[in-house]
């Protein structure tokens, strides 16, 4: 827990590595091309996934149980924050939309999260169920990502990619410590993986999308990385005492938003003020 | 506003000037001693005003009218809950109390923030009206505590400072895009400091724990502060077309929570889960 929950400086910049929107539009005119429409939906879905989590962490940063964890968990969520600015920045070059526009101004279909990340917080178990699920997917796709021949997809992945470490670790830890700790916190921690583990297979699918942008080496295909993860996460499992749900895969929507329960409320608080103010003219 | 909007690696450690609550214990024991009560009634003083208002800011992550505000505004609400933690994981070693022992489980009117920080956010016009006073208040006092002769509280003083600085910019930066921008955005800033404007005074108010440790060199006397103050603000308002407000002052509750009418729903928001896992020991 203990990595970012003290890490000093929340608005100090750290230097080198830092990719910025401004960034992204500088390389892409340098580049001298737009993404493609199958590029600029592929960005679009990875920005979606980190954007919908971000939003859903950031609830925690005044009720966590812990100040340590206020801090953790908020870190997160600006990480996350921060991973879908440059996708969606990237995304919205093929058409001439800013990030801003497309995290405010579309409507609930247009949105391509996985029903993963538009879970409930629930308790705390729930929460890092959630957590351990999406940052073990995270790490393998962002691993293989480094390596695409969009370099700008290959340059966020890599910048996220070092984060996603720290939340890769952040839930491993809370797994073994909730698992391992009280017979209620083992119990609290197997029910949130009862309650996430449907929603595992859909981040897993491979849609026409991958599949076209899979062929010239851009996108990774999420069936590829299926193994890995089910390896990771069994044995982190083992490791703190929590069983492997017996349960069933929910429907897949296809990132559509089609039987999400959740989009269009997560949306509601996002949105609202943008949308009174278009433009933030006033 | 890019500075920290564009602030890479939440979730990275700088190294360095790195403090954290464990090397507060760590640096009290080799000093050997516990602080007085004073000093522990005034290191809850200004941790308690970074919670609050840490806590208030935290609200807007997932509501800013632009992405590059969700992460700005959260980063300095992390800031904020980060000073926090030093400053009650110091208060709290008079009697053995943890950071979350005080952050949670402290009744309404045992803490002693200051009314500004308990103000609701409103709209973006106020928020920022609330983030200049605060931060140019904040600015002006760790400046000169860093030269405390308690050394932890000099060393607290220095870390924020740094990011004080951060904040002090983005509110000037907001203050003079919202006062010169439409008249639209004039009017609501200047609405959001007619707002916050009557709870100045009381930051400057010295009370008796100032008295006694300003004597020592340990506290500074806030009244000492405000000559600055107004200078400092006053220059911001007159550059950015904004008039300073001709409203009363509210009556000083001295830090009691005494006619503080938002306390008791922070503080309700903040403790509920804490409080019903006690030690978070599920």
């Amino acid at each position: 827990m203990s990595n970012y929950a003290t890490s000093d400086s929340a608005t100090k910049q750290s230097q080198g590595d830092a990719i910025t929107p401004e960034l992204i539009s500088e390389q892409l005119n340098a580049q001298g091309g737009k993404p493609s429409e199958a590029v600029a939906r592929y960005a679009t879905m990875l920005g979606d996934d980190a954007l919908m989590l971000g939003q859903r962490l950031s609830w925690w940063i005044s009720r966590a149980p812990e100040m340590e964890e206020d801090i953790a968990l908020g870190n997160i969520a600006l990480d996350l924050i921060g991973h879908a600015r440059f996708f969606l920045t990237y995304a919205g070059t093929a058409d001439g939309r800013s990030e801003d526009d497309l995290a405010y101004f579309r409507n609930e279909e247009e949105f391509l999260s996985a029903r993963l990340v538009e879970q409930e917080n629930g308790d705390f178990g729930h929460t890092i169920a959630r957590q351990l699920i999406f940052s073990y997917y995270q790490l393998g796709l962002y691993s293989r990502l480094v390596d695409s021949s969009d370099e700008i997809l290959a340059s966020i992945a890599a910048k996220a990619l070092k984060e996603v470490q720290y939340h890769v670790d952040h839930a491993t830890q809370w797994a073994l410590r909730l698992g391992l700790g009280t017979e209620e916190s083992n119990r609290r921690m197997q029910a949130g993986l009862e309650n996430m583990w449907p929603y595992i297979d859909e981040l897993f699918e491979d849609l026409d999308v991958h599949t076209e942008l899979a062929d010239g080496g851009i996108a990774v295909l999420p069936s590829t990385l299926k193994p890995e993860f089910d390896e990771r996460i069994s044995a982190t499992l083992e490791k703190s005492g929590l069983q492997e749900p017996a349960v069933k895969q929910a429907r897949s929507g296809q990132r559509t938003g089609k039987y999400s329960e959740h989009r269009g409320y997560i949306l509601a608080e996002m949105q609202s003020l943008a949308r009174q103010h278009p433009g933030a003219t006033w």
